[in-house]
């Protein structure tokens, strides 16, 4: 097995170096990042562990992939220009060759969204797990937060819901691809960011995420359960609380709807109205439906 | 067992909520920062894994000051003002009780060094880690790298080196906090930073880490073993490439040593000049030693 210092020298390879606002990139003890004035920058981190984020059968692109994936949707949700990013790896050394091939995974994402590698580490463990910090950049001050949505907002959902959860269970291969290959909705946050009041993208299910809105919001909601998109080979059940579907709920006031549907529809993404924001707490129309939502410690 | 979300909140409530720069802390998508003009940031990931960078004899409260002094320490090393970190726990549910232990040791240095927690992430695994992400703040252009080394220039080291890899193998209270409770050079890096060079802190012992300047810078050094500072139970050895010190090595134009040694007297920390920058490259004065550093790998 290769050393430290050369299993980091061949990750690194496979990003470009530092340019724009990373001053510096890779190989300081620290990056340097200059942000744009007038912008303030967003900051996430999300790790998936191996058997409990990723199984056997994804390949290690896959997992380099998902790992960047979602902490690039969490951007997404707030309307985020993606700048930068860190990835701090653990695993054990029968890993070590698969290195390269998790970095071309997560490169060819990070390329897409011009996400720049600005530092990473790496540690022996007894499991593969990585670990991203994610930072974007938005106007100041118009980033979107979980807590801004008010009455008489319409609740709009991208793409369709539960194909995750359902590619669990499948041995279809787009359904798979669902899961194993989350599409963070960075362009449609960036859309949304001057129009929806508030925004939350959907790792946890349908219901425990639109939960999370309304108690910081301190409002309630009607979901129109017939009109919630439910992917292809998924069930209803899969698409309120099946998680990792990574597609936006955004909270627009009704004049801003078309707008931002025509928006969505030329990006290829369906944004589907499932129901609106009204007085008082908790969730109508579920028709005594509770489903328990995602968690990874029960 | 508790959920996820109460386990979250209970890490949380250790630490003061979002203020100052940080508009925004934990609890939505992305904690919101907001840069002050004419600062650029400093961004560093380290991970601290179970039985790799702490033992079964390390307390919750050791646990969580080491996973955040590593990366304080590399914040130190660019000169740079922390200003808010993101932390993600992997753990076994045996450990789920620790957290409120471990959030107790983190928050003591957080706020000792005024670090905000910016956000978080908890996720199963077959053992414990943590894997934090620092943010500092430096005025444009100003921060301390690695590449600025000069010949001429000399080589200062604080403190005494080798005390944690002695504090490994003794039975000494003194040797093994060394060990457990590295204290980053945070205040010695924002006074080093007019006089500089260039910098880096001491984590894989002092010939590894010196390479990677020279490296980096181009040069050469000649150093004085006897000058050396070796910690009290330590050998030169231990000092020379033990590892996890956290100490800083500066790379200091003459003129600037003495303004800068009395500063750090006055900080409570010796500063010792052990070497200079030459022409050339690699280490002079090792007499034929040629010590391993410190790889996680091999």
């Amino acid at each position: 097995m290769k050393g430290e210092f050369a299993l980091i020298e061949d990750f690194v390879a496979a990003f470009p170096r530092g340019r724009g606002e990373l001053a510096l990139g890779v190989g300081d003890d620290c990056a340097i990042l200059r942000p744009r004035a007038g912008e303030e920058l967003l900051l996430t981190t999300d790790a998936v562990v191996e058997r409990v984020h990723f199984t056997r059968d994804f390949s290690p692109e896959e997992i380099g992939h998902k790992a960047l994936a979602v902490n690039l949707s969490d951007l997404a949700a707030m309307g985020a220009r993606p700048v930068a990013f860190l990835c701090a790896l653990a695993f054990p050394p029968q890993w070590a060759r698969a290195l390269p091939r998790i970095a071309k995974g997560m490169s060819k994402l990070a390329k897409a969204h011009r996400c720049q590698l600005a530092g990473g580490n790496m540690s022996r463990a007894r499991e593969l797990s990585l670990t991203i910090t994610a930072i974007g950049a938005a106007p100041t001050g118009t980033s979107l937060r979980r807590s801004g949505a008010r009455v008489g907002d319409r609740l709009l959902v991208s793409g369709a819901l539960g194909g995750a959860a359902a590619g669990l269970r499948s041995a279809s291969r787009p359904l798979r691809i669902r899961q194993r290959l989350p599409e963070p909705r960075i362009r449609l946050g960036q859309l949304a960011r001057p129009h929806a009041h508030a925004a939350i993208d959907i790792s946890d299910g349908l219901i425990q995420d639109l939960g999370h809105v309304l108690e910081l919001s301190r409002v309630g909601a009607e979901l129109a359960l017939d009109r919630v998109p439910v992917a292809r080979g998924a069930t209803l059940d899969d698409a309120l609380s099946g998680g990792e579907d990574y597609e936006l709920l955004l909270c627009v006031p009704p004049g801003r709807v078309p707008v931002l549907q025509r928006g969505a529809r030329a990006l290829g993404l369906p944004l589907t109205d499932v129901g609106g924001i009204v007085r008082g707490r908790g969730i109508r129309g579920l028709e005594g439906r509770r489903p328990a939502g995602h968690d990874h410690f029960r």
